[in-house]
């Protein structure tokens, strides 16, 4: 298991008229939490694309339970539980400054072939980085 | 059992760089397929936030298929299964231009009091609106 | 000179919490506005980016009047006021269910190769459709 | 004259298929750079908005140099040049991570009673904080 934290803070376009952060945008800063937890392994997601492979999303699931609000400084806790294959998964935590839980998700993405659009295996520079915390 | 159909052209903004819509966007389509589902019944979220009740999202799920590009035509196909509680559950599927399904998946919202921030039963209004597909 | 409308229908997600039309988004409805515009000559933007051109936007400003809100059917209405050279200006006027101005703007855009990334003219199909409007 | 520098990183869904920061995001990240601008001068723009005072937005301008890509890391430059008045116009300009300018721009506001929605001048806490600057 890795578990990687990051921290946003929520922008004044982000909130909605309830005067809360708009439940879309958990998405993205699910996407900038996994951008930063790779970073953090000694790899980007910039140098898995530019080798070929893409990470489209397979599936997102978010709970929701106390509403986080504008300036608020979130930290989002991100973990990989398994190996990843075809497919990676991670799941979420997004605390609110006085640490309690706003929301928890999860994000399956798959990897693929920029050229072929076909799923492939992990980029083997990925796996060898995370292969040591599944031993 | 409730179906209502509205279509969205996929804006610039809102493709990434893989040239697919990127996947939080689709949380925001639902938000507006719902929107107009609701309008279709014969009220319309603005009269229900007037009348002093909220709908906060408690839950989204989404599985992604086949991306869809700048510019499509996606066709939101929105369904209501069950008569509402205290939460509301809506069912979608994304069609492509061509017919084929993009994505899909359920968002949940609760009702709640915008003054006291409880959960409500929904709206009278709302309810003899949908009651007779139920019947 | 050619004038060309769309009508946009305010997003929940793109209010902020004074309620009002979060300023960035008009950015976009011009954007999209312009698709629109484009298409009603009888091309697309899409053609045009699969010909190799792209139009990277090169300024943009806005002026505010009166704020917009959750739910509102704007009209905006995009003014081509010169035969495009190597830049094309579109001028905007954003209008409120009741007729008044809500923001007026411009937005000035290069044609360039996607290839090369160098300015070049415009494409020959634009410039014929645009032609017999400025003679 | 006060200036103040924040950096923002470009988040994936934020660039467009041509591969760059799509340009209305310029006028989000100059809303974050001024958040950020205030904060430094020790007050917050959640304390502006609890004491009755709103700060909608009267124009903005933006000229588009060099194109940001995704993980780019930003350095956003905020001046005040001059004491506010019943409005505050901020100057921007936002730097590549090489140090070349990627665009430049200005954004006027008004301050503004949030019970009355009629103009005010700008709260004295703010101005006993800016007037230094400008002695």
């Amino acid at each position: 298991m890795i578990t990687h934290t990051t921290q946003i803070r929520v922008r004044y376009g982000e909130v909605d008229q309830m005067g809360f952060l708009y439940h879309s945008h958990y998405v993205e800063y699910f996407d900038v939490a996994r951008t930063e937890f790779i970073r953090s392994l000694g790899v980007s997601n910039r140098e898995i694309e530019a080798d070929g492979v893409m990470l489209p999303v397979l599936n997102v699931t978010i709970d929701y339970r106390i509403p986080a609000h504008y300036d608020d400084v979130l930290t989002i806790r991100t973990t990989l539980r398994e190996m990843p294959g075809v497919k990676i998964r991670f799941y979420y935590e997004v605390l609110l400054p006085d640490g309690q839980v706003s929301t928890t998700g999860s994000v399956t993405l798959a990897f693929m072939d920029s050229r072929t659009k076909r799923a492939v295996r992990p980029p083997k520079k990925l796996l060898d980085l995370v292969r040591p915390y599944f031993e």
